[in-house]
C-alpha cells in the first residue's frame, strides 16, 4: 500500500540517489510555475516508477539513457541522467556502452550528440575513460 | 472560395493577431534564403488552415503549445507559440495546463522543457503566476 | 490535498467520462501482465493530471487529439482520444478541425492517418459530417 | 504569379505522375469527413511545393522515400512514395539504395519496415530484384 | 582485431543467442531485395556493437527494450527483442519493468502499446506472470 | 568482397569527399571517450554504406538532408550535411529545396529550423542566393 506520504519519501530518498543533489532540489525548480511538475516527478516518477524493487537503479539508469539517446530530443534531460548513471554506480565504460548500442537503433545522429554529453559530464567529473582504441 | 488575395489578406490578419508583430515580418524573414516559405506559411498555413472559423484562435493555440511540446523537436516555434496563446486570450495558467498533460502522453523530459520555454516567455512579459504549490 | 483515495475516486470518474465506459475497464485490462500500468492510468493521468479544473475536457481532448496526431505513434490511443473527445462534447466538426491543424505542424502523413481513424470513429457512431465539400 | 486555377491544374498534374491514379482520386477520398484535405494535398502539397521545376521529380520521391522510411511513423504513406518514386522513373534498386541508407540515420528497425514495404510494392508489380547478394 | 571473418562468426553467434532462430535467419529473409541488409545487421550489428564484451546481454537487450518502447515506431522488433530479452536470460518482470519505467520517460501510449506486445510474446510461450495486482 | 582494409579506404576517402576536412578528423574526434564510434562512422557508415555505386553522392546527401531535416533532432548533423551536399556538387538551391519539400511530409517547424542553419551555412561560405522572391 503506497500512502502519500510513503510515496514522497520514497521518491525524495530515490532522487537523491540518482540525483545527487538535496532532496527538495527539483521539487522547488518549478515552485514558480509548475509547482505540481515537481511534485509528479517526485511521487509518481520517483516515487512510484523508478524506485520499485524489480529492476535495479543501476539497469534502470542505463535503460534511461538508452531512451534518452535514441528519443534524441530531450538533451539537458539525457545529461542529467548519465551523471545520474554514474551517481548509481554504473562504470562510464558502460554508459558510453548502452550509448553506442543506439546507433543500431536510432541511428549516428543521435548517437553521436548523446556521447559528446556523456564526454562533457565525465569532463566536469575527471573522469579519464582508458581505452586503447585500436582496432 | 479562397482567392489568392484573400488569402494573403486572412492569412496576414491572422498572423498578427497571433504573433503579435508587424504583419510581414514572417515573410520577410525567410526573403534572403527561401521566400516560398515565409509565402506559404502566410497563404497555407495562416491563410489557408488556421484562420478557418471551425475553430476559434484560443483552442488552436493551445492545441498547437500541445502538439510541439509533445513532438519535442522544435524548441524556438514552441517559444513563439506560447506567446501566441498568450495573444490571443489564453491566460498563463491554461498554457501551463496544457503544457502539463503532455507528460501523461509525452513523458516529463518533453514537458519540462516545455514548462522552461513557458518561464521564459512569462518573465519577457513580466507575468507572476499565482500559484500556492502547496500538496 | 491528494490523498490516495481522493485521487482514484477522481480518476475513475474522469476516466468514465472519458472513455464512456465502465470506470473499472483500464484497470482490468492490465491486471493480467501489469496492474501497475493500469492504476497509474487511473490514479496519476486521470486522478491527478487530467481531472484539474484548470482547463476544461473539451480543451484538454482537443489537447490530446492534437498531440497523439502529430506525435503519429500511437494510433490506438488516438483513436480512443478522439472517441474521448466526443464523449465530453467536443463537436466531430471540431476534432476534424484540431487534425487538420497538424498538418501545419507536423506534415500531411501523420494528418491523413488521423483524419482516417476519426472517420472509423463516426462510422461505428453513426456519425455524418454534413461539410459542402464542394471545390 | 500562381493563380487559384493554375496551382490546382498542376497539382493534380502533378499528383497524377506520382501517383499513377486518375488525378482526383485523392480529392475524392476525403470528401465525407474533411474534403479540405485533399484540396490542400493537390493545391498546396503537389501544386504548390511539389511540381517547383528547381528540383527533377525524381529526386524528390526519393528524398520523400528517405525521410518517410528515417520517421518511420507513416507506413500507409511510405508504402504509396516506394510506388511514386517507380511512377516517375526511379529505378528499383535506387528505390531500395535510399531506404538502405537511412540505417545510417535512423538505425535498423526503420530500415527492415521499410524493406518489407518495398518488397510488398516490387510484388504488387511483379518486379524481381537482380541482385547476386553474396559476400 | 575484428577481421571480416571473426566478425561474421561473432554476429551469427550473438544473433542466435538473442533471436533463439537458426544464424542465419535473418540473412535469409532479405536476400531478394535487400541481401546487405541482412549482412549488416549480422555483420555490423551483431558483430560489431552487440556481442562487445563491455555490457553484457541482458542489460543490452533491456536498453534495447527502452529504446524501442519510447521510441514507440517500429512494433514488430519491439516484439522480437522482448523475445530476444527473454531468450538471453532476462525474467519476464524484468521486460515488463523497464517497459513500465518508459511512461515516465515517454508518456503512456507507447508504453501500453508495448506492454500489449510483451503480452502476445508471453502468451505464445506460456508465460504466467504471477503479481498480485492489489494495490 | 570487402575486406577490412578495403572498407577503411573507401570509408575514408568517402568521408572526406563528404566532409571535406582531413581524412581522419572524425575518427580522432572521439579518440578519448569512444573510439568505436569514429570507427564505425568511417567502416560501416562511410565504407559499407555510403560509398556503394548504387547511388550517387548528390542524391545521397539530398536525401539525407531531407531525413534529418523531417527527424529535427539532430542539428550538427543537419549542418554538416548540408555543407556535404554543397561539398559533393549539389547546388545550394537544390539543398533549399529539398528542406521546403519537407514542410509537406514534416511540418513548417522542422523545415524552418533547417532553412536557418542552411543559411548559416551559406554565411560561412560566402553563398548568396539569387531569387527574387517577389510573389
Amino acid at each position: 500500500m503506497n500512502s502519500d506520504d510513503d510515496r514522497r519519501k520514497r521518491g525524495l530518498k530515490t532522487f537523491q540517489d540518482v540525483a545527487g543533489t538535496p532532496r527538495t532540489a527539483i521539487m522547488e525548480s518549478f515552485l514558480d510555475v509548475a509547482p505540481e511538475l515537481g511534485q509528479w516527478i517526485i511521487d509518481f516518477a520517483y516515487g512510484e516508477v523508478l524506485s520499485r524493487p524489480q529492476l535495479d537503479l543501476r539497469t534502470r539508469q542505463l535503460a534511461t539513457v538508452a531512451a534518452l539517446t535514441a528519443m534524441g530530443k530531450a538533451a539537458p534531460q539525457l545529461k542529467s541522467h548519465i551523471g545520474g548513471a554514474l551517481n548509481v554506480g554504473c562504470k562510464p565504460i558502460e554508459v558510453i556502452e548502452v550509448i553506442l548500442q543506439m546507433s543500431v537503433y536510432a541511428g549516428f545522429p543521435v548517437c553521436i550528440n548523446a556521447i559528446n554529453l556523456a564526454r562533457e559530464v565525465f569532463k566536469e567529473r575527471g573522469i579519464l575513460i582508458d581505452r586503447n582504441g585500436a582496432t
